[in-house]
């Protein structure tokens, strides 16, 4: 195999997209069409098994793996399969219709199971950067600075319809002066209403020196009432380069967004939240530019989703309303606004793009985690969940949408769970125990020594110790199993996960009846949710056929343990896919497409909001399922079957005061 | 006739445009035409004399006055003079389409004479406000505060493809519940390219609690080099409420633009330069506030006209490379931006347009006048000719135009004449000599003891000087006259024109040799700017239709002696305008009208830019200028016609050193 040299240039042609890039010798064909943003099916993520991405080499040379999924006569008509296909010399490279469908599939990270899901978009980011060299004006060619930028912008790149910030004015006779009149200049784009006739207007929001096209990076957020979690991306190639996660500084004012609605209306307290998640968020900034040696004044772009109180709050939009009937958040859509005029610490040419927010309670990372799943593309009847400190659900399909929000509660988060923790090293993910003699084995994120339970943990946890019987379907501990683990404690009753020698906090680690109790009023709330905004389309589980599962528990949440205790409808397991922060998902989608950008809006303005917070059938179903996993068997016929094999002794049930 | 109750509030609607107004009873119906927008034509201004703003009373009833322009079968059908018909109650007006002419004139304020050169233009002021009463939310419908306005304005107003300024959504909320959901909204639209599926899209900039549509107003401002004037515009009828005038603060850095652009390379230069002018403009928006008793906060547009120094340095961009060749301005087309930004002291929602630059030379102030004077709506061949600091000439008509710019001086302003002064009360602007005693006459602006001399008396007493014989046509004093007004002084002779009783200065006031000498340069470089424009384009200026005269130098320009000087070409008299400010009478009418905002946006693109600083034509030119009228008697036959028939002794040349 020709190793190529990645430091002499190619230049390759993409029809009938007409788009050209630049990349070095030897690179992936494949990558450099996404990167192009040329319009390419890859079904199989590149990997070479699906044979979807064919394309004609039409001039220039390359070198390509045959596989099986290229016959010989395709060969020798020149198709290629870009994936396996390296780049020799410039290229003309045709990509043919059946390599062009909207279907398309392109995974653009290593953890990329998200990416998936969205599929059909290009790989084309709101902000661009474009390299102009400009012939230096003289007397019978004296346009002003500005004129002759979009002239030159025109000519090389046909931009047209342009506006253009008026800080860019300001600093550009020097810029072009000092850089020989050889600049390059980001615009960007907003979404834009889909209505025939219009066109984008390309903002110019910054010209820098020199050819800065390969210093090319945006941030996305997901800003959750707990966590805050941040990504650098990669704008030329579409990576994640860098990625943060803090608890929100807001939390020391507030649990939940309806503690810091309250504390936002006291004197200054609007300004304190807003100083605590700017905070937060400069703080991870920090963290992902030094991680990554990236310079901050190349980063051209934020995009953020959260719910809608943290959102007003990062906004300054007092959230006074969302708090009181009839629940009204100040905007869906809200303007763009310059980042560093609300104090976030980036160049003053980045603008903040948040997500489009739905209703009080249904934020912008449901909108985000939508489009960033991909439901609205998909005619299949799905029910996406997203497990935050609010959870929030949404059913429907590519033609309607309902959404429905229920406060359960930060457990999933670590929150209201004595060594509740985030998914961070040293959590505690796996648990299994030993039915002979209830002893347990607990794996920890990063391997570490334990220092607390994540979400996912808890979601094992439970479901072992009901299945082992240590816990009865209410949730409380049986007193008479033979083990020292079950023990009582400042909290009541608790279990015993890791003991002090084997923890990094020194302490045993436990799970106490209280948290049990708390976790159960979470999952019921949310399995409550479902089951009523189901029944308010009037289908049921059964005919539900996919289930995407949203949330920060952890990135290895067991699917049929999350259903034993009742947290998810009891339909065949193949049907969940777990995405991990969908919110932040869609916010790094939105940063890769203006296509998924255009999305987010129009997937806003579809969704209709159920109240849940004063819907009767809602409350009597959350009585229902305070109960592992359901009063009602029913509602969870493989459970009960298996918890029905369990011996008599370990379901009786201990009545406790 | 029916008085009718001003008090009453009549609605009108009219057809084909479907606008409605809202009047007191009793007004007329081409006033209510012109403030609703309606597309009527008034050729005579509203005289009653023309007959073209004929229109048909479909519903109502009115009070109308019959004219010999309307048949007696007009009449019947229920043809009514617009301009002759008074309001009675609720109306429905249809205006045929001969009366929708493109060539409408319509003036709109009592001095608009310059507002009957721009024809056919709609009052459509880029600023509009709508008043809205939106239902408040329930639990069936909470939308966001945001998107109930939006719908509220569509639903109302049929506005759609709005933007939306952040600061709007910020105070949004409260607004709205503090009104009781009755609210008043500004909206901005700014230029449009012409091309085909353009929409615009009107930025909402303000929302104010309850109806304020009554309080509508704007500022028009010239900006000068050595004066700023300013006007504070009513926007529902389309009148100047309050003007002002005051020399800009600059001046102590210097008196032209080369000297400041000087200045403003010094560390802090250009920003003291900035403050300065930020200083002239503060104080006459609070004189025009003062005069108008108008509140700040009603105060939604900002309309600048001005040099392209003048401009740049105002918006805080380096004027540097406006003197260095190639010169070339930093931007044709500002972008729109916040005037507070800049430190005006108008309310955050208000936006500044500063009319587009043609060239380093040829500022926004040109670019105004010729809109403002509707040159580019005419097949006229048309000479342009701004005087102030810097001459700016443009020649063309409808279909093409070329520019020019010669740096005349400051004398048509006051300076460099020792008694020189804006055209303000006391100015001295009539001047009469008796030929038999050689005794003056003067006049001055406001009728109050002279204080110095303007421009426009400048012409007058140096034409006078040379008639009487007083000087000669070198500009020397004919030293040979029994007359004690000719004596020698610091500056060497002079002529005396008020003695100090008679002045509120307390001194003689003179014109000096010096002075003359300065004002013949000036004169000399316009008129060879002139004449090479007119050269360049091969026409001679007896072909010119129409000449537009612009300047502050006072409103009483005559032409006849302007033309005796030597300062404008000897063509007939009939075919000279004077608009006085052009720059500030283009800013006024884009307050007033969207349609000449694109006009002027249009007409800046179409204009070539002739440069005449390395130009030998124009040395050429100006030195034989340099002379009253003209070294060449060809040029100015009728000049030298009048002048030969002076006595031979009152020509003859003094030598002097």
């Amino acid at each position: 195999m020709t190793e190529g040299s990645p430091n002499k240039k190619i230049k390759v042609h993409f029809e009938p997209d007409n788009v050209d890039i630049v990349v070095g010798q030897g690179e992936n064909l494949l990558e450099a069409a996404i990167a192009a943003g040329a319009h390419i099916n890859a079904s199989c993520g590149g990997t070479g098994v699906c044979g979807t991405c064919k394309v004609l080499i039409r001039e220039g040379g390359v070198e390509s793996t045959r596989t099986e999924k290229l016959s010989e006569e395709e060969y020798e008509q020149g198709l290629r399969q870009a994936c396996q296909t390296r780049v020799l010399t410039d290229l003309t490279v045709y990509v043919p219709v059946e390599s062009r469908l909207e279907s398309a599939v392109v995974s653009r990270e290593s953890k990329g199971v998200g990416e998936a899901l969205a599929t059909g978009w290009r790989f084309n980011p709101p902000i661009s950067k474009y390299f102009v060299e400009l012939p230096p004006p003289t007397l019978e060619d004296n346009v002003s600075d500005l004129s002759r930028l979009i002239r030159g912008l025109k000519k090389q790149y046909k931009l047209s319809n342009m506006t253009v910030d008026f800080d860019v004015v300001k600093k550009l006779p020097q810029i072009l002066r000092d850089s020989g009149w050889k600049v390059t200049v980001t615009t960007l784009v907003t979404a834009v209403e889909p209505r025939a006739g219009d066109r984008r207007r390309p903002r110019v929001i910054n010209v820098e020196p020199g050819d800065t096209r390969e210093k090319h990076y945006s941030l996305a957020f997901d800003i959750g009432t707990t966590t805050v979690c941040g990504q650098l991306l990669e704008l030329n190639r579409g990576k994640v380069i860098a990625e943060g996660i803090e608890y929100n500084q807001q939390i020391s004012h507030g649990q939940d967004v309806i503690t810091r609605i309250a504390y936002s209306q006291k004197p200054g307290g609007l300004q304190k939240l807003q100083q605590a998640v700017l905070a937060t968020i400069n703080g991870i900034i920090n963290q992902l530019l030094t991680q990554s040696q990236v310079n901050i004044e190349h980063i051209g772009h934020l995009v953020v989703a959260g719910n809608t109180t943290m959102l007003q709050i990062l906004l300054g939009l007092d959230p006074k309303y969302i708090r009181l009937a009839p629940y009204t958040p100040a905007a869906n859509l809200v303007p763009p606004v310059k980042a560093s005029s609300l104090g976030i610490k980036v160049g003053e040419h980045v603008y903040l793009f948040a997500f489009p927010i739905v209703a009080s309670y249904v934020g912008g990372d449901i909108s985000s985690g939508i489009v960033g799943s991909g439901v609205h593309q998909r005619k299949k009847l799905t029910l996406y969940m997203d497990i935050g400190t609010n959870g929030e659900i949404v059913i429907g399909n590519s033609d309607w949408m309902v959404t429905a929000s229920c406060s359960a509660g930060p457990a999933f988060e670590g929150g209201g769970i004595k060594h509740g923790m985030v998914a961070a090293n040293g959590a505690i993910e796996e648990f299994e125990i030993n039915p002979s003699n209830l002893e347990p084995t607990v794996g920890t994120i990063g391997g570490e020594k334990a220092k607390g339970i994540c979400g996912s943990g808890l979601i094992n946890i439970v479901a072992g110790l009901l299945e082992a019987g240590v816990i009865g379907q209410n949730g409380k501990f049986n007193t008479n199993l033979p083990t020292k683990r079950i023990r009582g404690g400042r909290d009541g009753y608790e279990y015993v996960l890791s003991r002090a020698p084997e923890t990094q906090i020194g302490k045993d680690i436990v799970i106490t009846e209280v948290d049990i109790d708390n976790f159960i009023r979470t999952k019921a709330a949310m399995y409550a949710g479902c089951q009523t905004l189901v029944k308010s389309v009037g289908v049921t589980c059964s005919d539900l056929e996919q289930v995407i599962i949203a949330g920060a528990f952890g990135s290895h949440i067991d699917m049929k343990k999350s259903i034993t205790i009742g947290l998810f409808p009891d339909i065949p397991r193949d049907r969940f896919t777990f995405i991990g922060n969908g919110s932040l998902l869609g916010a790094r989608l939105v940063s890769f497409s203006t296509d998924i950008l255009d999305d987010a809006r129009r997937v806003a303005k579809m969704m209709t909001n159920l109240e849940l917070s004063e819907n009767a059938d809602f409350m009597n179903n959350y009585i229902a399922a305070l109960f592992l996993p359901h009063t009602n068997a029913n509602e969870f016929p493989s459970v009960y079957k298996i918890l029905g094999k369990l011996p008599k002794s370990k379901l009786k049930q201990r009545i406790t005061i």
